[in-house]
C-alpha cells in the first residue's frame, strides 16, 4: 500500500465528532436537508417507482431503514438503493467541482439506511457523512479528468464514498477500511453512454453506488478480505480507468483542509456544466437590461468537460434531457429568468421562445475556463444582441459555490420549493423536518425524522 | 446502434429451443451439472458464509430461490448473489478459451434463481443459458486482451452474461435486450488487482455479477432504459476498458458457431493459466518416466495473460493463492500425479517437496503459445533433468478442452469429488441430482432439483 493510501486509511479510521470545526458540523447539516430535499422531490417520478417495486419483490416486507418516497421501509440494502436513485433525479443535489462527485446522492442514503439499521445518532452521522465526503472528493481528485470523460465519477467514486461513510458508522479501524476500498473499488461502475440516450441509468448508478458501498461495509464487517491497493495498484482503479492519476491527491492535506465544505449547492435544477454559463447570462442580461427577444445569439465558453456531457443533446426530447442541453437551459434564463423545476417541468419542452433560443446558443471551448477547470467552474458568455452589439457576462463562482453559497434560509426555501414540487411532504411536515435537521447533531436516533418524513397516508 | 449489437439483440430475441442442435443442448447439461458441484463444493469454507449471513441480513426470510450451500430459500437477487460467490471458490468451474470468461459460476446462478423465481421448466432454463453463454464469450471476445490485462472478464461480462440469461428466461424482445445490456453494461466492474493479496473479491465479483445481472433484467422487464450502444459507444464499455476492441466479434457466426461448445471443463482445481504447463509436464513425465526427484529445473513457456495473473503470487499462504502458483500446481503434479481439490488442501502448503518443486519453476513469455493465445491455450515446458538432461513437454488442448473433453462418466465422477469434498450431500443425492441433471430438458420446474440438493438437516 502507498503512504497517501496508508494516511487516508488512517485519517478515516481516526476521525471523530470532536475533531470536527463548527463550519464543517453545520454544513453537513445544509447538506443533508439540500439531499433530503432532492430525495423527496422525485416521488413519483419515472424511474423511482421501479426501484420501489423491485425492493418490494427482493427485498423484506420491513425493516429497520426506510424509503424515504413511500415512508415504507426495507432493509438497510434497498433503502440505500432506492433513497440513492431518487436523490439525484431531479438534478438538484450538491456537488463537489474539483472532484466532479455529487456526494450527497450516493453518501446520505448509505449512512442515513446503516444509521437506522445500527441505532446510530445524528452525531455519528454526521463524522461518517464527513468521512465519505472527505474521501470520495479526494478519490474523484485522484482519478482526475481522464476518468471523468468516459466514467461517471458520482457512480464509481461514489461506491467507495458511500462505504467508507458505513464504515465510519461501523468504527472501522484502519485495516478495515484498507479492506473496505480493495471491496468497494473493485465494484466501482459508471459510464457515461447513457446520456446519449437519455437513458434511466443515472439513477441506476446512484443507486448502485449508495447499495453497493454499504454493501462492501457490511461484508467487510463480516470479514471480507479487499485488495490493499486498490486505488493505485498495477491492476487497480486508476490503471483501469485514468490516465492521469495523482495519487497525492488522496493525502492531500487531512484534518487541515475540509474538502466537505467546498461543496457547492445547485441552484438551478439543470446539469452543473450549465450553471457558471447561467450565471453569466443572467449577470450580463442583468447589467445590460436585456430581455431574451433582444438577443440574437450567445455564445458559452466552457470547459472540457461541459462538451463531453452537454454535447449530445440537440433538441432534448424529456425533461431530464432538458436539464443537459445548454440552449434550453439559457432560454429558460432568458425568458424566465429562472430554471428551477417547475420552469423544466412547464416550459423547457414545450414553449416555443425557449426553443427558438435554444437554437441561438453555442458552446465553444475556452482555454482559460478549460485550465481553471475542474478547481473553478467560469462561467463566460458572449451575447450578440438583435441590434449586432456584443456584450459579454462573466461570473468566477456561480451561484451556490462556496464563496457564493446558499443561507439556510434559502436552504429551506429550496427545500420546501422541492418538497411542493412532487408533492411528498406537507407544509407542516416540511417545517417540522427544517427544524430536526437544524438540530441534525443533537438526535438520537434518526427515525424520528424519517417518521416525519413519511408522506401522508403512508405506514412507516 | 451498431449492426454488431443490433444483431447479437436479435439473435437473443429470437432464440428458441427447437433451433439447438442435440450437441449443445447436451452440453448445457453437462455444463450445469459441472457448475452444481463447484457451488455445493464450497460449502462451509470461507467467504461463502459471509455471503449467507449478508444475505439473511438484507434479504426476507425466506423466498421463491435457493441458496445451495445451505438450501435455505430467499428472494433470486440473494439466491443468484451467495450461488454466484460459491460456484468460483474452488476453482473448478468452466472457463471459455478466447473470451477468458467463466460462463457458469455467471449464468447459471441468475437463471437458476430467476427461473424458480418466474416457475420456468428446465428447458427454458437451458435456452436462457444458452443465451448467456453465446452473448457472453462474444462479449468477452470483442473487448479482447487489454481489457482482460487489468479487468477480470468474469465479472465485468459475466454481468452482462447473468442478464442476458435472465432477460431469455423473461422472453425479452429484442428492444428489451438492448435496454438490457446497457443497464447491465453500465454495472461492469472487477479488478484483478486483489491477486496480489488473495483478497476474497473474486467470490465477489461473481456474486455480485450474477446478482447484478439478475437485477438489471428485472429492473429492464419493469421499464428502465439504458444505453442503447453500451459496447461500442464513445462513453461505452470499450471505450473504458479496452484498447483492442473488435466489434466484428459481437455478431460472428450467430446461430452457426455455438460457443457453448468450445467452453472447457477444469480437470486440475487450479488457475486454468496453470493448465496447459500442468498437462505438458504431465506429458514429459510420463513419456520419459520422471519422477518428481529427477528434475532440477521446469521453465514453462506460457502467454501473456498467464504472467499478468500468475506473475504475482511468490511464496503462497493460502489454498487460494497456491492455485494461483505455477511452481505449487507443477509441484503437486510432479509429486502425486494430480492438482485436485484434495490435493490443494492437504499438501499444497505443507509438503516440503511441494515448496521445494516450486522454486525450480519458471515462467518465461513465448511468442508462439502467445500468438495462439486466447483461442488455444498451448502447453509448452522444458525439463532439466538432475542429470542435466533437458526433455520438452507438449500439449496443444489441456484436459477439459472441447477437443480433449470429460466424458458424461468422468463429469460424474468430478461431481461426486466436488460434493465429497465439502459433504454437502451424500451419495444418494449425489446420484438424484445426476439423474435429474441429465434429464434437465424434461424437468418442468427447477424446485424438485434444489430440494434433492439440499444439505442433510436444512429445510429447503
Amino acid at each position: 500500500m502507498s503512504q497517501h493510501t496508508q494516511a487516508l486509511t488512517e485519517f478515516l479510521a481516526s476521525l471523530h465528532y470532536e475533531q470536527l470545526p463548527e463550519a464543517v458540523i453545520s454544513r453537513t447539516e445544509d447538506l443533508f436537508l439540500d439531499w433530503l430535499g432532492s430525495a423527496l422531490a422525485s416521488q413519483g417520478s419515472h424511474p423511482i417507482p421501479l426501484f420501489e417495486r423491485y425492493a418490494a419483490m427482493m427485498g423484506p416486507v420491513s425493516g429497520p431503514a426506510t424509503i424515504l418516497v413511500s415512508g415504507k421501509t426495507s432493509s438497510a440494502y434497498f433503502a440505500a438503493l432506492v433513497n440513492g436513485a431518487s436523490s439525484h433525479l431531479v438534478e438538484q443535489d450538491d456537488l463537489h467541482n474539483s472532484s466532479v462527485l455529487h456526494p450527497a446522492t450516493v453518501v446520505f442514503p448509505a449512512v442515513l439506511a446503516a444509521a437506522q439499521d445500527l441505532g446510530k445518532s445524528g452525531r455519528e452521522l454526521i463524522v461518517a457523512a464527513v468521512a465519505g465526503y472527505e474521501a470520495g472528493i479526494r478519490i474523484g481528485e485522484f482519478l482526475g479528468r481522464s476518468h471523468y470523460r468516459i466514467f461517471h465519477t458520482t457512480a464509481t467514486v461514489g461506491t467507495l464514498a458511500a462505504a467508507v461513510g458505513v464504515g465510519k458508522l461501523m468504527d472501522f479501524n484502519q485495516e478495515q477500511f484498507t479492506h473496505l476500498l480493495g471491496t468497494a473499488g473493485t465494484q466501482a461502475a459508471g459510464l457515461w453512454e447513457f446520456l446519449r440516450d437519455a437513458a434511466d441509468s443515472k439513477q441506476l448508478h446512484t443507486a448502485k453506488a449508495a447499495a453497493d458501498g454499504l454493501l462492501a461495509a457490511y461484508l467487510t464487517a463480516e470479514g471480507l478480505s479487499g485488495a490493499k491497493n486498490i486505488l493505485e495498484g498495477e491492476q487497480g482503479m486508476a490503471a483501469g480507468m485514468s490516465s492521469d492519476a495523482n495519487p497525492a491527491c488522496l493525502s492531500d492535506s487531512l484534518g487541515s483542509r475540509w474538502a466537505l465544505i467546498e461543496t457547492s449547492f445547485k441552484f438551478h435544477a439543470s446539469c452543473r456544466h450549465t450553471h457558471p454559463a447561467a450565471d453569466a447570462l443572467l449577470e450580463v442580461m442583468q447589467r445590460e437590461n436585456l430581455r431574451a427577444e433582444d438577443i440574437a445569439r450567445v455564445i458559452t465558453r466552457v470547459h472540457q468537460g461541459a462538451i463531453d456531457v452537454l454535447g449530445r443533446v440537440q433538441v432534448p426530447q424529456t425533461v431530464h434531457q432538458a436539464k443537459f442541453s445548454m440552449g434550453t437551459v439559457l432560454g429558460l434564463i432568458a425568458v424566465y429568468g429562472k430554471a428551477g423545476l417547475p420552469e423544466f417541468h412547464q416550459h423547457a419542452l414545450t414553449d416555443p421562445r425557449i426553443g427558438a433560443f435554444r437554437d441561438k446558443v453555442s458552446m465553444v471551448l475556452d482555454e482559460h475556463v478549460d485550465g481553471a477547470y475542474p478547481q473553478r467552474w467560469l462561467g463566460r458568455v458572449e451575447v450578440t444582441t438583435v441590434q449586432g452589439r456584443t456584450v459579454s457576462g462573466s461570473i468566477d463562482e456561480p451561484k451556490g459555490d462556496p464563496g457564493n453559497t446558499l443561507s439556510r434560509a434559502e436552504l429551506e426555501d429550496k427545500f420546501r420549493r422541492l418538497l411542493a414540487f412532487s408533492g411528498a411532504c406537507s407544509d407542516e411536515q416540511a417545517t417540522g423536518l427544517v427544524e430536526l435537521v437544524w438540530h441534525l447533531r443533537h438526535l438520537d436516533n434518526l427515525d424520528v425524522l424519517t417518521r416525519t418524513a413519511a408522506p401522508a397516508g403512508t405506514a412507516s
